[in-house]
């Protein structure tokens, strides 16, 4: 799908990032017909995230290897089970390794972490979601990891959401201009979110119709009776600095959406390691 | 310099990941001709990186933005510090704050990390060094950041050095076979390194002329042993899982390096906002 | 602004397709430091729009030539009226003088055409938008051009907004199925938008909280008690063929908006030429 | 072919136009493993061109995708006929059928309205040409649309033919100046082409021994003279605003070719419809 | 001119072919504002080009770097002579050295080969052509350098011209059937030229129209005959092993071009060095 | 391997500059379903080079094209031999034979070259080694040509390598605080070489722990007394002019290596030609 044009892309700057003009130790030292197979497997209990892509590594360099996935992306596995066998000519196999497991590192990380979250507020039907907070270059996976992991997805990007801040309000001067600015200039398809730090100011957004309401660094307290104030007229998000929050607490306040951006951008690389057999004589 | 060609291509990559086909919410609230101006301030102590980034990212959306450092990529600094002031049109400040700020916090927390690890091997002689395990398409601008933070690099990417592993050496036919491999093959101008798990691995290594030698996993005890063995006629690297050591007692083993992928993979974006000032009227 | 980064892509290669090796002609029948000037002129009467793209095709070849519009995008002028002067070295004017007409008649087709619908509905309330019908690589451009028309964009690709239609129907299983399919997994921030057929499914689409429902090929008589039944629960749209319909009798039906693919992919070119002055002696 | 490379970076370019971050409604709302099948059929009746780039649009989103055309391009087709089959998973066909369509319906626009104008010259002996006046960045497909409507093809592009106009003339001083000049430093392997307006200038190319002399509007009985005059010596290529002139009389006057802007700048495209089969069950 | 959008995307290849992920040399040794100056200077006579293209690749690096030409493109200078001076940082001095000297020497070698090969023919009336036989992405500079040394082009490439050579012909079915072939579908702005091998075959050429007919691997003797036949009714044009041929006395059979692949593929580069100024205390 | 992704990348750019807009001769005069097939054979003695590039000209053009090699890279073979043996589409194999063979002759005239030298040092341990002077563009092939020839690389790029010359030394103050400079500052996987031009500079070099020393423009006696100095203790390099010395002369002297820019910047193209077989009836 599209992945396909983008994934490419990606892979290919990746590989010509890591491969310089070519992987000279195996080059040098491996003769071109060896053989090798092996076993990706997690050292840590985790979410695994990034399979196609990993996959999509090795068959850019050749495309006789087979990666053949023991699981899913967004299944969660304990620490020593085996995600993916992979087999063919050692010279694409060795010099598509670190990258494929960088991203299968970093992907899987997220989704771990994503999947960590939601089950602090499982039962309340609050959603977790990410931000724009991304890696630079790596949005799309990232945000998929997000998926993989049960979380859902906010903005893609600049054009695919209006979300008035501060500063477009300032600009705008008031939150109903800025919302009577949006609706007459933006595409009617989408939604208009307003960022809120008061009660006054979830009644000006509620007023001006926003479709959605972010309420941002906002107590407990305050946030619960936004809510109630708001009672449905409107999507409502908790945001700012929710990393620090008891995620949980949060939740009880009703809103649909909690959002992180610590989600993409403080994560630990999920530890996953490519172990070879040994061949056989 | 370089950085120029390679800086430009990676903006306007992520510039087009972020901003899709437009930052609807800024065109359609703001006022083409608002001017504003604010402070980038760090909102948790730590070493700064990625000014440079941050500036052309602007500088590519409009290139009459005055971004003005504060301070240099590597300064360390308190929780509250301006590190640079902005100002100039609405329009393009608030349409590339978000990616600025991705780089910004994403290559500070990198330098933060590694000048926290440089710091518990002070006064000892080793040197803390990064590894191929970086994000795909941000590798210079990490290892950047690493250099920032006082690490050390190694490897670029798999043509400028030979580092000889585990599954080389078993299809080259053993320690010396791939050494001469690649003393035979590949650039005369290469370093050659080698993975030993063993002393007597160290032995074959250093009898085969090895220029580096990683020792892999080693408990304390016998990397000390192996650097005593080696006694400076090979550059040493301590390597495996070493977030999880005493980098000190490693340390003072005598290797002359230690190497962290997590110095790059696993790391908490430096916590920087983008405050901006009340018009004045 | 972003457009700089997708303006420059767009014309290096539509000047690489226009130029191929080189302007043969003028590199070797004008000498190279011949001055000219001259006047970029409405041959028909219409609104005007692309000046910004006519000066970067020139600026790209020749950062010294001065294009100094006359009016702005969006103006409506008659014919014979003057919309740019132009002056400086011959070689970069008269080699980028095709493509800058190129994008100038083509952009103001639209925004003329636009134009024309636009006051056909006139005092309706009625929007006028464009659809996913243009040409493959200017999209931004033409739906900017129907916005200089005075008409409004719907979405501008597969990713910034959901909009169910009958083969999606079919495979979710239903309208109900399909909308509650879109909302579980497609991020919060987008409007979810169903084409429908009859009042039987409109219905459907209003039970289930469609946010905009597309009146599909339906009589004026038949949309009016659509628009009736929906009464401002959800946005309506107009859609089918509408480019052989009496569009103010579709207005007056109360639909919010009316989409034509027409507006872009059945244009015909303004007239647009550019004379230079003869030299003075 | 070279088609293929052309081809796919434009397929490539115009697939992330329309796609941006995904087809959000089909990955949402349509079940991964839903197989569809449907036809291309016209709605009006006209001449077919680009069933091999429609084809290319899907099989760059899924290989597995079958796309089989059931005429050429170039075949003159009644309305209600089946130009293509296609058939396979529902994610690519729904995510590729805009954009086929736009490619089928631009380019089957320009052959149709190509070989309406062919056919009004039919028996004369006269060309239909176009011109450089084509879509940024669709001029190779355009001009083989042309082809297909039966016309022929003018320069692709400013360095495979010399074309003096009147500010190539008054620049080098001159008609025999500017010949003079085109001979000594273009290639020997390009024809030399002059715009010509009079009787006198005619004659002054005719010894100058141009290749090609453009007859620019020209009145019919003008140009007579004038083709009289040239008498085989010379190609002629009657040119100026040809879309508001009765071909047929212009044809009469003896002309070798007539080329028109309007075959490619302001075309209205061929109606096609995509209709999918019903599943059975 | 269009050599800027071509040349920036050559030159930012070859940097980033030649940097790498930087010039670690200078970044580590020499201090970031050393300021040198220095003269390009011949080591051997001949016609100096790509002052331009060297000038480009350091003002890329580092747009203060001051690169002046002391002489022109297209200069036959002695050993010794300057051909131009440079001044500024060291640091994006010393990383482009490599890639400006390695345009220029084979630039200029090209061109002082080309010259020494026209000065052959001097006084003749023929002119010395190349072929397609270039460097692989070098095409445009090369041709211009054979321009520079008095030579001329022929094709740029596979579109700008019909050259009918054996194989096309056996496919036809015969020389007047290919050429028939490429009147009706080529367009009429190409000239045709036909290869042959004998007279028989020059005379079924000229009966069929060409437009410049190819002499093939002929003796002096047949070529001198086929001169006299052709007389004028089509350009003549010398080829096949021409530079182990005595070019004057091909020169005096009458023949309108002389080509030859030698030109551009085997050519020695013209020794030029960088010398930097010893810094002044 | 990862010169799929160059060798595409390269090749889709060189097609592009040779096809131009496409081979108009071939589509204009040779039926589509032509079937052609030939040889490639060597019209000079020499080594063969870039086989599996002209394979993958003729696979990109069209994927059935056969292109079945006779020999291997490297193989030295007498005039008269065929190299490669090709069947297809004529379509195709006209179109991409001229590319083809740029590749194959360039490639094959530096692996003869090569060849011719290694051969002039063979026995007295001597190896022979290219430069950075390559053609931009085109280093990663001619390197690996330089190997097929039986000659060793030296660096690949500015980042691979450190190499300190006369003005890395002036800027930092002498031999060995530039030395100093490096090894604090470099990546520790790299050597660091120093060129130096007297006994005086060896013995700086030395004494500062040089790992590779180039002895640039010395006399074979001074190279000698620097060669007996070194003793081992570092690799030696013999640089500067050398393609005007005896190499064998130098040899003896005991330096390591000798590197020559002419290995790769002054090269005869070795004749190669293809040869269609004629058509059987």
């Amino acid at each position: 799908m599209h992945d396909y044009i983008y994934l490419d892309r990606l892979i290919a700057q990746a590989l010509e990032e890591d491969l310089g003009s070519g992987d000279i130790t195996t080059s040098s030292v491996v003769p071109p017909d060896t053989m090798i197979s092996g076993q990706f497997t997690l050292k840590k209990g985790g979410v695994v995230c990034g399979l196609a892509v990993a996959q999509r590594v090795f068959t850019f360099l050749d495309p006789d290897i087979r990666f053949t996935p023991k699981c899913k992306d967004g299944d969660r596995l304990n620490a020593g089970s085996v995600i993916a066998e992979i087999s063919g000519c050692a010279t694409g196999i060795l010099s598509g390794e670190r990258l494929a497991l960088n991203f299968l590192q970093r992907l899987s990380g997220i989704a771990t972490k994503t999947e960590s979250l939601v089950s602090q507020v499982a039962g309340t039907g609050t959603m977790i979601a990410d931000t724009r907070k991304t890696t630079p270059g790596l949005r799309v996976l990232e945000k998929y990891a997000v998926r993989m992991g049960g979380g859902r997805n906010h903005r893609m990007n600049l054009a695919d959401g209006v979300l008035i801040k501060d500063n477009h309000i300032r600009a705008a001067g008031g939150i109903a201009a800025a919302i009577e600015a949006a609706r007459n200039k933006a595409p009617q398809t989408l939604k208009i979110e307003v960022e809120v730090e008061s009660i006054r100011e979830v009644e000006e957004a509620l007023n001006a119709g926003a479709d959605i309401i972010m309420l941002d660094n906002m107590s407990s307290e305050l946030m619960e009776e936004a809510v109630k104030l708001i009672n449905g007229r409107a999507l409502t998000e908790a945001s700012g600095n929710m990393d620090n929050r008891d995620l949980r607490e949060v939740a009880n306040t009703g809103v649909d959406m909690i959002s992180l951006g610590a989600l993409t951008h403080s994560v630990s690389a999920l530890d996953i390691s490519l172990r070879f057999d040994k061949p056989k004589n």
